[in-house]
């Protein structure tokens, strides 16, 4: 029975690190399809979506199989749960990448408005994020989880730089209102995309330490 | 064993509901400290906060001692799988009602734009779906889900009309961009609420006849 469990978490781990990495492919494919206007590319996000969500059912199916099954305890059962909430987040990431897709159409449609060098940057840090809070969980390193929690920082800090960037260029050209606002959304995603990955670490923090460090840094 | 699943599984419900209820509430106090312009009320919903976020780690472990103990099977152990995730939901919600207080703190502390009229509209819909898909949780209805995800389209009709409004207003009066951004962010918050309650009535509709509704109205 042990083997067995033991065989169904690691293939469990194996499920989600694919459906993370999807994922992963699906940020950085986004951004590409805004920094190089390749509206096929952005088509391609969205078509891509069908199989996160796909793979999110599947996972979720797996993990009350094996609560039914197998019935794990302690820490082997926290670990399911936690896994049942993390596919969520993955999940949602997947459509927060496609929402910065369907922008990227419409960015794509007019003049660029400047070139995009904080943006790529942003998507690189929440990537990694997204990369090493699943890593993390896997592993159940909490070390590595609060590395991530720590890197949200950076990200919120990017944002809100894009954001007064955009708030000057609106207010010296109103005809740049419309583009700009897009590209804040894209800019809001991306950090939403982060705020998910910093979930999925806390969550870790406590899987592993039985600490509580969410809604830690923020009100 | 019968008697104390059933009635364990009671006060889950009992304690989702009064989560559900808090996080209502700080739902409408957030948008009247915008529309009267009270400070105290905003504060008090950050405030609040704590309480909500306390209220999801205990639901979390109840339900965590509930699969170890109780060992439920079939459509129970499935209640109580998404009951783990509706949580997160709830909670986040919570963040954005707090975040709604944010905006509203700021927003206070300039000259009036425009009477609120739409955001008030859009906050009373989220409200009504947030207590309908929680009906629908606990009584297990799937009729009451799929109403909550029909009125999900009105409430992103209503975030595009006052985006396209504050877009007018900004085009007109680039003095009016920040504060327009900041309306323009607290319906997005109240359409992401909404979505919130949207997928906690997916999943309902999933537990109750086994059928996957998301990603269905979107790409």
């Amino acid at each position: 029975m042990g083997k067995i469990l033991e065989k169904e978490l690691q293939e469990l781990k194996a499920k989600l690190l694919r459906m993370g990495a999807l994922v992963e492919k699906q940020l950085e494919s986004s951004v590409k399809s805004l920094v190089e206007r390749d509206n096929i590319l952005a088509a391609t996000v969205i078509d891509e979506d069908h199989e996160v969500n796909r793979l999110e059912v599947e996972i979720d199916e797996d993990c009350i199989r094996l609560l039914a099954l197998r019935q794990p305890e302690a820490s082997d059962l926290r670990f399911v749960t936690t896994a049942m909430k993390i596919v969520t987040d993955i999940e949602r990431m997947g459509d927060l990448a496609v929402d910065i897709s369907e922008r990227a159409l419409e960015l794509n449609d007019e003049p660029i408005l400047k070139p995009y060098i904080d943006i790529p940057r942003m998507a690189r840090a929440a990537r990694q994020m997204l990369n090493d809070s699943l890593d993390a969980f896997v592993n159940r390193d909490s070390e590595l989880a609060r590395k991530v929690t720590q890197a949200d920082d950076y990200v919120d800090e990017l944002n809100h730089q894009i954001f007064r960037e955009l708030v000057t260029f609106m207010i010296e050209d109103p005809h740049t209102i419309t583009r700009a606002i897009r590209i804040s959304y894209i800019s809001k995603y991306l950090e939403r995309i982060a705020d998910h990955a910093t979930n999925i670490a806390e969550m870790v923090v406590y899987l592993v330490e039985g600490k509580i460090i969410r809604h830690m840094g923020k009100v």
